[in-house]
Order: C-alpha cells, then structure tokens, then sequence
C-alpha cells in the first residue's frame, strides 16, 4: 500500500500492539526535541503562575494539513492538573472535525480526545492525583456539574453545555479547546481519568473515547453473557467493542467490509465475522441478535441488519453522526425494533470502563506514529487500513 | 369543503359520534338491501357445509374505486365462527393498500381490517362464543399458534409468517384474505375478540387498530400518571392516542398540522395542542417527553421531534411505513434517544385495549358512512377532512 507511514525499518511488537516507529524516523521530528530537561522544569514553575504556552500539531483549515504550532493552555488553578501529554489516540471523529465535514471547524483546530500523560502540576484543591500519576482525558473537558444530566453522572449531556475537548467554546479561558495533539494540557481533575501505572497506557489511550462509547450501550442495554450481539465495522471503535463483547462472554459476529478483517475479527474472539456482501449469511442471521452496535463512521443503509434484530431488540449507533440512511418504518414496526443513538459515556463511566479493561488486560491494538505522521495516518484510516487504532507517541518524541 | 360526504338531510349526534348516513342516501345502496330475514336464515345453514358466496366492497386496481363484487368465505370449521359485520373502520393503511403504496397489491382487494358484527354461527369446538354475542376482528385473521412469537402473545409477529386480515395469502382457504368492507367473515376464534354488546360498537370499531396500535406501545414502555407524551398527528390513531394517554393520567400534548384541530384536541383532554409550524413551542418543548408517538401514516422529517425528547426516551413510529426521513445519528446520539417501530399489538392486547376502554368509556369519534361512499371517505382522510375515523355502516344497510 503507497500511503502506509511504516517508514522506520525497526519495528517492536509488544503483546498485540505494533510499534511502528522507529529511531531514524524520529530524528526527522524536531518539534518536541527542545522540550528537554531544563525546558521542562521551567515550564513546570510557569502554569500555576498565568497562561503558557504550549507546543501543539493543529491545522489551519480542511485542507491545509497538520503543521507544528504554537497554542496557550490556562494557568493551573486550584482545581486543575496539568499532564505532561505522552500518547494521543486519532479517532475518526478527528478526521470529520478537522475537515470540517460536520459542521463549520473553527480553525486553526488541535485535535484529539484520546489523551493520557503524566501529572505535572496539581492546583492547590486536588485531590484526585498527585503529580508523578498518570492521567487521561476523554471527549470532555468541562460541563456546570450542578444540571440534573451532571448530577446523574451525563456530563456529556449537561444542560448548560458541555465543554468537549477540543473545538468547543472554553468557558474558562475564552476562545476555543485545543486537544491531545499537544506537548501539555491543563484540564480540571473532575475531567481527568486515572490510569494504572503499570499498564500499557498508550494501548489504554484509545479506551478514552473508543472504549467508553462502546462499553456504554453495553451496560445500558445490559449485553448479558450468552446473548449475541453484532458489532457493525471492525475499526478504532469496533476492534474495541469486540473484545469488550468477548468479556462479557456474549456471542459476538462481527460485520466488516474487509475481507482482510475477518481473520483479525476471529483471532479478537468472534464467534463469527462476516462480510457485509455475503448475502447468505445475512439471511441465515436474521432475527438473530440480541443487540447490534454500528461503529461505522458514516451513514449508510441501515435497514439490512436491523432486520437481524430479535424482537424487541436494539441497533445502537455509535459511529454515524450524519443523516441516518434507509430505516424503514413497516420493517422496523415488524417485530418492535429500536434504533438508539448513543454517545461517549460520562465521567464515572470512563473511569469504569478504564479499571473494567484494566483488571481484564483489554487493550486496543494500535499502531504508534510519530505527530509529524497526521496526515498519513488520516490517509489510512479512510483507506480502512489501520489495525485498529493510531496512537500519536509524544513521549517518545520528547524523548528523542 | 368539496367532498364531504355528508349527503344525507339527517344528521343525528349520539354522544360524540356523528352519525352522517341518512336515510335517503342509504335507498340508493341496492347491495345489502336482499339481505332480508329469509336470506340470513339461509345463508346461516350454507357456511356450515361448505364455501359460500359474500357480498363486498373491493377495487381492481389502484385507481379503480370500490364497487360492490362477489367474494368466497370458507365453511365455518369446527373451530371458526362466521360473524354478520355490523361495522367497519376505515384505516389510513386501507388507503395506502387499495391504491397499491406500499408494495404491489394483490387485486382484486377487499381491505378493511376493524371489523365487528354479530356471531351467526360457531364451530363445534368453540368455546368463546355464542350466536348472538358481539365479534371483533382486527389485522389479523390466524398464526401458526406454536412459534416462541405466537406463545408469547406476540402473533402479529408470528415466524410462519401471521395471516393478516386483508391482501394476504390464505393459509386455510388458499388465494388471498379480504377483509371487513363485506358482509360476512368467518374467523377462527382465537382471533375474535369479544365485544362488550351494550358498548357503542360502531364507536368501538377503530379500536381494534386504531386502539391496540397507540395503546401497545403505551403498556409496553410503560407510560406512567404524570409524565409527558407527545402524539403527533390528531387522525384516527392519534385521537385514539391522545384519548388512552389522558386516561393513563398522562400529560398529553398534541401536534397537529391542521390548526382547525387545536381545540377539538383540547377538547378530548390535551394539556397542549401545538402546530407544528410554531417554532417558538418547539423550542420551548425541547427534552421535554417521557414519550412520543407518531401516527402520522407517511414520512416526514422527524429529527425536530426527536429533539423533543427527555434523555434516553423514546419517540415511536406507529404511522410511516415507508423510509423514514431526516434522522440524524448525532442528535440522536446526543442524549441517547430511541426511536422505535411498533405495529398493532397480539390478540391478548387486543382483548385488553377493548376491555380496557369499554371500563372507561373511551371511543373513537366517528363518522358513519355507507358502503358506496367509501372513495368519497378515502379523499377526506387524504385532505385530513375527517372527524376522526370513517366507519362503514353495514348494520343499516342490512336493515334498509
């Protein structure tokens, strides 16, 4: 394939996840090479003190392509902790946002929402982390905590609007949030997830966003063991809803358009992996599973599998956050079948799900790239040729 | 307006049924009128033997209108009973078939699937009836009685494949079913329905679609004293609706395109009847539903009534069967809400939506009409002309 970003002739496979990057490839990256010891001391003294600033890849506008920038990060206040960023997933919704093919990106954008790193700074009143801990943030990074949907743990729903993590209005510092791919962030505790230490984290980093969404239909629909449930696409989001499907011993059949997937799906733990053209097998399946979760990200006729809902079961959406394609009514009225959308989980939910895959050694297979990479790892995720999620390695840049 | 129906000199109001057939313009319909007492008697002794000769209202083709024609019944099996139809709704589905909307329609059609009349005669083995006592029968005429479905009260989803009541093909008798615009039908009677026989039965008629299709999804997602429910669109089904949702003790606000409707809704007990073009009340109401039902029968763009939606609640879809229009996966996916197919209910639901209105006096509001004015009821239903369901009156055209 011509767009792969496997440049580096050193590769080290760790358990399941490949790392892609390699020494030569690095030393190309000059970007955080200055962020050495002493620089990062004195930074360390300055965000408790007034804004910074911060190193950053952004892009200017739906074409232009990730370049290095500079971006501020507020002072650490009493609440916040600042992270020292190490890994930064690329989630598809990245790729929607950063070329404005959802709604009008503010630019210049620094996405990512997939972030984990070690605390550098804590404000006066934290007490969730101590600095040395490691910490990650999700989709969000702020909401009132005071509106019933934050009382109920939904801060993704706060009625006062929640602060996501990137291209959101800040309420704090004015403008807009800038996201993971960046040297440092500064984020309330509340927001901050703790990580295990000793796990691998930038294999965890993806269970920020990739986790939480397909963990939380999961407990709220109640996928019991022994019941079957289809996972549509086997991407970032469905390579991870597979093996959360696999803990909780339910039947998992994988959909994917990928021939090349199927033996992955199976090795992952499918019960079966089947190809979306494979008509056969779509007959054989119908009114087959007790749940369905689709991770593709984009529309595209839906009708075909929700006919492969038992009665009274749910298609849960995750992936397609444009106009939905080809529900029919008469089809989903036979047999009283449900179409949910579902989105991220709350705070406590990310927490769970994080400790939930810790305790189980439930990592996303990833594939670690260096941030001057962006745009190629972009190209290859479209191209549906990544297994199965891009990490973007900050702490092996810093290093460097 | 142009084509009312409303011929007839006499108009008598029992309650809230308007009784539009008049004497005058019921001398015109030859069809029924031999049906005298000698023709009864004999046609009761005929159905016991073998198959017999009915009298109906069908349509050759998708423009041809109703005209009277001959149709068989089978022989009244040991386990049937033959009902003498008194009454027949007029559903909004009956139009979409007759005029071949949804797929091809088998022709030629006898629809009409809300159905009661007198038992004129019972098998051997039935054990539900006896002549003289007051039948039902709704969209289905037999299941297969053994599935998982059918056990579980559920036969409108009966996996043999449910015989519905009309332009299906016919397990029993072979070709296809024809329904209640004539003037018998023999039934098996586990899907009769008993009707209460001092009830105002040609009021009650609707229920037996109109009911039990708005009362289903009210029992199965279990609307509560007290919370909210939209019903959109004031027809047919959604007076039915808006009627079982006050009695449940439910706050129940109607949208309507139809502003002469506005008060007929308050009327029957709304908190709140809302055009749908009143932008500032959708706003107002949004996240505001425990529940919403649609009942209009065609898509439309539902996304600004999903967004009416309280967090995890569910907007159902009793009307449109064909694609369904303008959902969006990110608004959706934005408070999790569901959207669900529902359509009618199992016999059992049938029984208890009846009961459950006869205790409670709940009717439909309807308009009598004759057999031949059935293409002139079509068009008012298409302008939204009716007040709210149509019902074929064969009991006076049987006495005429």
């Amino acid at each position: 394939m011509n767009n792969h970003v496997e440049t580096g002739e050193e590769q080290n496979t760790i358990g399941r996840r490949k790392v892609i990057i390699a020494g030569a490839s690095l030393a190309a990256v000059p970007l955080f090479a200055s962020v050495g010891s002493a620089t990062a001391e004195a930074a360390q003294a300055t965000p408790l003190k007034g804004p910074f600033t911060v190193r950053a890849y952004g892009t200017k506008g739906p074409k232009a392509g990730f370049a290095p920038m500079q971006i501020q990060r507020r002072a650490v206040g009493p609440k916040d902790v600042l992270i020292d960023i190490e890994y930064a997933g690329v989630c598809h919704s990245d790729i929607h946002i950063a070329r404005s093919e959802w709604s009008e990106t503010p630019y210049p954008c620094v996405l990512g929402h997939e972030i984990v790193g070690k605390v550098a700074a804590v404000g006066s009143q934290v007490t969730k982390f101590n600095v040395g801990d490691y910490a990650g943030v999700g989709c969000m990074v702020d909401s009132c905590g005071t509106c019933e949907n934050c009382l109920a743990d939904r801060e993704q729903n706060c009625l006062r609007g929640t602060t996501f993590t990137y291209c959101a209005p800040d309420k704090v510092s004015g403008g807009m949030t800038y996201g993971g791919y960046s040297e440092r962030i500064v984020v309330t505790e509340r927001f901050a997830i703790r990580m295990p230490p000793g796990a691998d984290l930038a294999a965890m980093t993806p269970l920020l966003c990739a986790g939480v969404t397909t963990f939380s239909p999961m407990q709220h629909w109640n996928l019991k063991p022994g019941q079957r449930v289809g996972i549509i696409g086997l991407g970032g989001l469905g390579h991870v809803a597979l093996k959360l499907g696999v803990a909780r011993r339910a039947e998992v059949t994988v959909f994917t358009t990928s021939p090349s997937k199927l033996a992955d799906a199976k090795r992952m733990g499918a019960h079966e992996a089947v190809l979306w053209s494979d008509q056969a097998a779509m007959e054989r399946l119908a009114n087959h599973f007790d749940m369905i979760i689709s991770t593709v990200p984009q529309a595209y006729p839906m009708q075909p599998f929700m006919n492969l809902l038992k009665l009274d079961a749910t298609f849960v959406n995750v992936g397609a956050l444009d106009d939905l394609q080809g529900l029919n009514g008469m089809l989903m009225g036979f047999g009283r079948k449900t179409f949910a959308g579902s989105m991220i989980g709350g705070i406590a939910e990310t927490q769970e799900v994080i400790d939930y895959c810790a305790a189980r050694n439930i990592t996303a297979d990833i594939e670690l790239i260096a941030p001057e990479q962006i745009d190629q790892a972009y190209e290859r995720v479209i191209d549906k040729d990544v297994r199965y999620r891009f990490v973007i390695d900050f702490a092996s840049s810093k290093r460097t």
